[in-house]
């Protein structure tokens, strides 16, 4: 009798279990975007059960059109990092989802880098990585901070890793938009704000001109790039990771099937989030 | 500048892509239910331009707790089924997820079993796959006809296929609900119709006290067990397979990580759909 | 005590089991090539006892300094495609592996196209072809023959369901040689003749120069392409894959971990031989 | 010029490498056994050169019928340490493969166990840890070694933690012979004494008859078994991973598609090896 019951009860917490359970949303008041910024933290089990441990951090970002909330809402970042951590493929990390992007903000779809009005990438650094590494018990050093995105954010990644070496132990792109034509900014056309800024900081041309200096940088980072047989940005990504192997800078390259699609990078959590645990030092 | 606004367009319509496009809501009016039951379609690529062709046909069942939009909306079926359909890892089908319980109809979680009042297993064998069959230009013999499910849906899945095998090729049962106790109907637990109607409809025993000839009859299906090392369900599914072993009827069986979640069955269905398609007749 | 007797044989037969119970080693006296070319057959279950079944035939190709016996020896072949077709991930097939090349023949590592006393590609549609598939009791139509092969071997399939389109329903080139300097004879480098081989049936420029005519016979053919992001011949696959992509020849493209090793292709064969047998014709 | 050359070259080379270049074959007399014990030891990238370095250790233990060499040479295990060391998927480790039967001991396939005359168990604690891990600069705790195995290895491995808990991080056992009938010593029948001896070391028994104090000890290891869905050790290693539930001691299983075969534990590496590697201490 208590079997049955017991049965029943599973069967029906098991279907309507709330999926995000420890996934955190916060903000942040940010005096250099003059603005409330949100974001979405992810904190491994055991967390508040450690009060005094120290976890490495992983920057988790989102694309164009999207904001904080995509990760969690379409990528099954929550559900699919609670069964690596069961299983030991990651080890407890902090996953970070910033914002960058969306109505929340004075402007739409702005973006990972800094433009007139939007120094998002001072922000990033000077603001909130100390803010949520404070609130969030990161150890606080690049040994124990990656950082991954998609599409516009697999291109932010990029770029904040290749800027910021000392910043990051490892990198991984999903189906990143790298770079772009060199489009007159119009108002009318908030977009033309991301595209213009993604120009200006094009990833694939920062390697092919950097210095031997800037060369042996950025191969303290551990990179990965990984882009779909179909997807409309695969040229761009194969392009970086020519230039990545004729500068010699060690990285992985994975092409699977696929587009420019939610389901591809639900599959790539399965990669990036151990790829960013493996890669963290070990204390 | 043409290049330019195609990334952009590219960009934005690769986000906001409506994911069902091809997945029709309809519905049927049963006599024998005496209820109008609500089901979901995935279409192919191609259906509507060759009007003349006739298709093989997934039935894909819901769990406990939930109805026939699940597969779509928790389930990503659509998604995977373009890829997979894309690749030619599945040949062109129909998948048919039906109603089987939830607010929608008379009771709540009925099953799909047949129970006083509710006789299901009639109403779908009699009105429901002659009626879509008929719609969605089935080709309608059972080499071209398999089920797959989930939990209460993967128990249904076999039993169905084990009381019908002169009507499936293949069943495919996920984290299967297959044996429950002797529970009595309690009029003010819904709940207790179905756990009498799993008792009175056990897969498990059914195998065990099969004579040859069924033995022999269920030979000719193609079974395929997915349960994870986690599910509460495990040992039952496990009994199953041993079952099946012993009786020497043909069966895989996986144990993959994972519990009685969503993550575990989507990452099932790349499984699930190659096999019902591989395992139709070819025409 | 029968139970222990036979946990006991099973214990010896499961370890010592040869292998390659189901290949066969013959050879064909051609007259084209004036010499006896050795080949391996591997024979799906059921070959034997199904006396007038016909079966759909792939040509899997070695690579340079390899023989025919490679795929077997090195690539596990046998027992892969067992397994595979255990599962009914492989419908039932004939694997044959020709030999294009080491000291069993006139030159050395001679290669699959036609030379100046070493008319293979002509050997292999004109006499190889029709001998194996009468004597292995294959279907003989396009629509159930695939070619596929690494290396020199991938190159080799490639080029050969370029120029004979209405010969293969598929081809799967892993870790293809493509395209090749332009090298002189060099009467006492042996190699000097296959480098000029592969450099006269360049693939990629086979594709950028192809008439609309060829290219609609292209699309006929299934292709896929399957490169490690460590192999030396990378920058050539991506080549032919981004010509077929603007050709506008569907065509998948795989980069996986890796480089010009066994353990590539070993691990490739699990999608190569489900990527053949799917586009194989239903009867 | 020079680029043929090269290319040549990298051909000739890649089908031509020694794939067993960080193999050392070395043996240790051993006062226990009164005998010489082969074993195979692979080494990873850059052990020589870090002179100093201290790495943890995985023991690989073979099967009945086999010997030392059967982890290398049908195993493959050289080239797919060198991949997952490649790519992260393994941090750097010893691995060491020791002999336990086959004709260069006094008996035949002895095993792991103490029987009569061969006191294997108290060679394998005794002797060869202390000599393996310190002539292989390993780290020599329990957080840095781990035990593997396949079938009667299988079996070794997991009676091996069971019974020294304090020895190990991890324990993954593949197709484990865990248990036998009570078979009388034949001295005609060498395999006697093997069965004999499993019987005497049941580890299904020993879950089963553990006290809670054995239990915690238990819990402090991590376990993982895996097991083909048609390999007729199934209903062994299913009881172990049920007793283990039962016990609650953290065990993870997968059921994968095979038999008890070569090909089936080379599939078996990439995730043994990772397993091992990521229950490592980290320093």
């Amino acid at each position: 009798m208590k079997k049955k019951a017991f049965l029943l009860v599973a069967l029906m917490a098991a279907v309507s279990l709330s999926a995000g359970a420890r996934v955190v949303t916060d903000s942040i008041q940010s005096k250099v975007l003059g603005d409330k910024v949100k974001f979405n933290v992810w904190l491994p089990f055991g967390f508040e059960m450690n009060a005094d441990a120290k976890y490495p951090v992983l920057y988790l970002l989102h694309g164009f059109t999207d904001t904080y909330s995509a990760w969690v809402e379409k990528g099954r970042v929550n559900e699919i990092a609670d069964e690596l951590l069961g299983t030991g493929e990651i080890s407890p990390m902090v996953i970070v989802m910033p914002n960058a992007g969306g109505p929340d903000t004075k402007n739409i779809w702005n973006g990972y880098f800094d433009m007139d009005g939007w120094a998002y990438e001072k922000f990033f650094f000077t603001e909130f990585i100390p803010y949520v590494e404070g609130k969030y018990r990161c150890v606080g050093d690049r040994g124990h901070r990656a950082v991954s995105g998609l599409s516009m954010g697999g291109g932010g990644s990029t770029v904040y890793a290749q800027r910021h070496p000392d910043m990051f132990s490892s990198c991984y792109a999903m189906s990143a938009w790298l770079t772009s034509g060199d489009t007159p900014i119009n108002k009318d056309d908030k977009a033309s704000y991301v595209m213009k800024a993604v120009h200006d900081h094009d990833a694939i041309e920062f390697v092919k001109n950097a210095s031997d200096e800037v060369k042996t940088d950025l191969r303290t980072v551990r990179w990965f790039i990984d882009i779909g047989d179909d997807d409309f940005l695969f040229d761009q990504d194969i392009d970086l990771y020519g230039a990545m192997r004729r500068a010699r800078i060690p990285c992985e390259l994975r092409v699977r099937n696929g587009g420019h699609t939610w389901e591809y990078w639900h599959t790539a959590l399965r990669t990036s989030l151990p790829f960013a645990s493996r890669n963290f030092d070990s204390k």
